[in-house]
This record gives structure tokens, C-alpha cells and sequence, in this order.
């Protein structure tokens, strides 16, 4: 019999935000192939009879091709195994499901998309911005600094232009570029914006500035995230200054257990 | 002692959806806030000792007014009560959380956010289309076509303009405005769009049209939610047609007895 792949969305980091449907799929998987940017916590939660992959591709360091992730996923559903692909935050926003989905289709393997929280949701929440404040902004906008080559490039001058909220994934650490992008689009530079570093995690950190000055910010470690516009303003200036708001909350031995798996092991990914 | 409020994101409606935090908080909430659409399936999540309140505000039918959820919500904060003010989908979109964080925070309540998956996730993950695939779109704007009074409106046109996967929240079900409105932003008719009504419940369907004939779709139950744009073409087409993909799953008994409560109601809405 052939397997499933589950392509799951892992929420922007606490493993308290994983989905009750993630943890269950999660906890009964045969194989998880997973993205760089998963926090261990989460890999944690793998019982240790399951294969684990890890098919990160972050900038400059080992690089797993497309074409073998695919070739992965439906190899390991062929033989009957069901398969948890994971990804930080939703599966639907920049996390290449798209050609994912196309290739099971294609392998004629069974598939579903489990819904998770998505990093601009998790930011937002950490730094207590309501994203489409109903006096400041009716339309948020969720765009990426990295572009696929090839691709429909979002104008940002018409994003910008319409007053919706933005928020920039994966901004890098070239700020300069990014200022540069925001103000060629017509971002004026007095406008808010705020960079948050590992959201819901305890290395949480955030960083409000303006777009005229966030090229003298620090380099927040990644996944970070930016938010530009009105909205900034209403944010909770206490908790901006704070790292570590996550007091290290973890996911209750109860609850793990409720999830019956043959064994768990403390470290699967050592 | 003062309690503390958690303005939680129930998801967008089956139960294995909300996160693991959300359900750890409903199984220990004392009272709960809710709007109108969350689900019932969700509700009978909270235990019978907790306080529940619908405060709902759905068109034509009993409104409670903003002012009335504040009042209510620091009440029972002050009270010494743990308090969920339980929102549909993520509490930072279209969730009008800004306006409650700032009576909490003018109240000196303490408060913390707790995100959930938005809507237009959760209706993504069901038709199975990637929002921002990319070779056709690396933006995805959530936008309302219900516009507060006084706020500041986002530009429609620009948006549609900017190539950004289009995704309305709330409807309606007067689809000849919302086709006006967006072919008055310049939405060409032959544009691809998706109604998805109760994504992720067993009540889940979705009708695949074009804008140009959106308006003689039939008209789904409410919640529902548009997703206009190329993204749409990638949709599973199967899918699409076919209502009720969720076989009823629900929470397993082990994992809410996992959360220890005083007792549990089987339904404490009645």
C-alpha cells in the first residue's frame, strides 16, 4: 500500500504553537523531512522510530535541490511509509509547496496540507501588533525580499502605495538593500517598522526603528522578520525593548504521551 | 490578584486546528469571550466550570458592542479571573484585537497574544493552493471588502495592480459589488477565484469561477473567503468540487484529558 505525505506547517518557532493536528501527525510519523529553519524543540517531538531528513536550504550552506525533495517524499510514500514534510510556519506562504504539491501530483501520491501558524502571525502576536488595525490599516500585505529567478515579481511600489500593512519575510541582514528597495518604492522614510528575530521563541528579539533608520540596526539573528507600516506605532513599546518573553515554555509530558508512538527518544536529531 | 487576559486565535474551525497552546488555555480558562464564528466543535472544548459569553457581532442579528467586550473582558481580569478572549482564525487579522489590546493595556490588564491560523490559511490548505507559488506570485495580500467608518481604506486597484495573490475576507454575499470593486481595480475578467465557505470543517466547500462570473456563483455559508489571482489555476481541481474532505475528526479524548479540568461538559453552549 502506498503512503501519504502530509505537508505540515510547523508555526513560527514555540512548540506550544504547532497545530494539535501537526503534534499528532508528528508524533505517529514513519519519516520527517524538514526545513533548516525548524526550532529543535519540535524535532524533539519526533518519536526516534522515524527517518529524519534534513533537507534545509539556507543561503551559503549545504544545499538540498528541489528535485531531491521530491524525489525523497515520494520515494519514502512508495514504500508505504506516511511522511510528515515540515515546514516553519504555513506550508503557503513561501515555503515552495507549490512545485511540492505539483510533483506529488504528478507521482499520483496521496497528499494533504496541514495549516500552521504563520510567521508574520507569530511575529505580530509577540510584538502585540494588530496587523490590520481597523483606524490604520485594511489590508496587510505578506511579501519576500528573495526572489525566485524566473518569477512574477510583486510591484512594491503599487504594495506600497496602497496603504496595507507590510510585512517582510526572510529580509536578510543587507538592510541598505532593503531601504534602498522600501524607498525606490516610495516608503517614506519617517514611516514605523519593526524587526523581530525568532518570534514566540526565548531568544525572542525586536527592534522598532523607521525605515530612514533601520540600516543602522543590529543584525538580528534569523528567521526574522520586518514590519513597515502605521500599525508599528501601536505596538507595545515595553515588550519591544524586552528579549525572552517566552519563558521556555514546552509542550507537557501529558500531552506528548497522549500521542502514542512506540518510543521517544530525548535527542533524534543527534 | 488580577487576572490576566489571553486574546487567543481559534483557527479557522476544525478543532485539530487550533494550536496546542490555544487548547491548553480553553481547558484552564475560567471565562471565555467568544465571537460568533467560532466553532461549536470548539466550544465544547471549554469546561463547564469556565463563564462563556458569545459576544458576537454579526450583521443583522444581536450585536454586542466593542465597548460592552472591553467592559466585560477587564471585569473579569480585574476579578482575578483567567480570561480567553477567543477569536476566529488569528486575532491580528480582521480580528479588530487592536482596539481590545488598547482598552486592556489603558486598563493596566495584563494580556498576552496567543496566534492561530487565519482563515485565508486554512481555505489555502483545503483547496490545496499555494498563495504565493513561486513562479506566479511572491506576494499574497489578506484584504476585507467590510470597511470600518473612518479608516483609512487600502487601495484596491493599487493592490490588484501589484500582481499579489488577492485573498478577501468576509465576502458577503453580494458578489456583484465585490466583482464591481474589483473590476473597477482593474481585475481582468478571465482572472481565476475561488469561494472557499467553512474551510477545514465537515460543512467545507469551495467553487472555482473566473471574476467575470463570480456573480452568479451560488452563495456559500458564511465564514467563507475569496482567493483571487493566478495561484487559483494551481488549485487541485479534483478538490474543488468535492465538499466535506474532513471526515469529522475531532480532538482525541486522551488529549484533552491531558489538560486537567475540574470537569468537562459535553455541551457547555446549551
Amino acid at each position: 500500500m502506498k503512503g501519504k505525505v502530509f505537508l505540515v506547517g510547523a508555526g513560527p518557532g514555540d512548540p506550544e504553537l504547532l497545530t494539535v493536528k501537526a503534534l499528532r501527525l508528528l508524533r505517529s510519523a514513519e519519516a520527517v523531512l524538514y526545513d533548516e529553519l525548524v526550532s529543535p524543540e519540535i524535532l524533539k517531538l519526533i518519536p526516534a522510530t522515524a527517518q529524519l531528513h534534513n533537507v534545509g536550504k539556507r543561503c551559503g550552506k549545504k544545499k538540498t535541490q528541489q528535485e531531491e525533495i521530491n524525489f525523497l517524499m515520494i520515494a519514502l510514500a512508495d514504500s508505504g511509509r506516511q511522511v510528515v514534510r515540515l515546514k516553519s510556519g504555513d506550508p503557503m506562504i513561501f515555503g515552495r509547496a507549490g512545485e511540492e504539491i505539483e510533483a506529488l501530483r504528478h507521482a499520483n501520491v496521496d497528499y494533504e496540507i496541514v495549516p500552521g501558524v504563520t510567521a508574520a502571525l507569530g511575529a505580530a502576536a509577540s510584538a502585540r501588533i494588530s496587523l490590520t488595525h481597523r483606524r490604520q490599516s485594511s489590508a496587510v500585505v505578506f511579501l519576500t525580499a528573495h526572489q525566485a529567478p524566473n518569477s512574477e515579481a510583486a510591484d512594491w511600489k503599487k504594495l506600497a502605495e496602497s496603504g496595507a500593512t507590510l510585512v517582510i519575510y526572510m529580509p536578510g541582514h543587507n538592510y541598505i538593500d532593503l531601504v534602498t528597495k522600501l524607498k525606490s518604492a516610495g516608503v517614506a522614510n519617517d514611516t514605523p517598522a519593526v524587526i523581530i528575530s525568532r518570534a514566540s521563541t526565548p531568544d525572542q528579539q525586536a527592534f522598532r526603528t523607521t525605515v530612514g533608520e533601520l540600516q543602522f540596526s543590529g543584525r538580528l539573528p534569523a528567521p526574522s522578520l520586518l514590519i513597515v507600516g502605521q500599525v508599528v506605532r501601536l505596538a507595545d513599546a515595553k515588550l519591544l525593548e524586552v528579549a525572552s518573553p517566552n519563558k521556555g515554555i514546552s509542550i507537557p509530558a501529558e500531552l506528548i504521551s497522549a500521542f502514542a508512538t512506540d518510543s521517544i527518544s530525548e535527542d533524534p536529531v543527534a
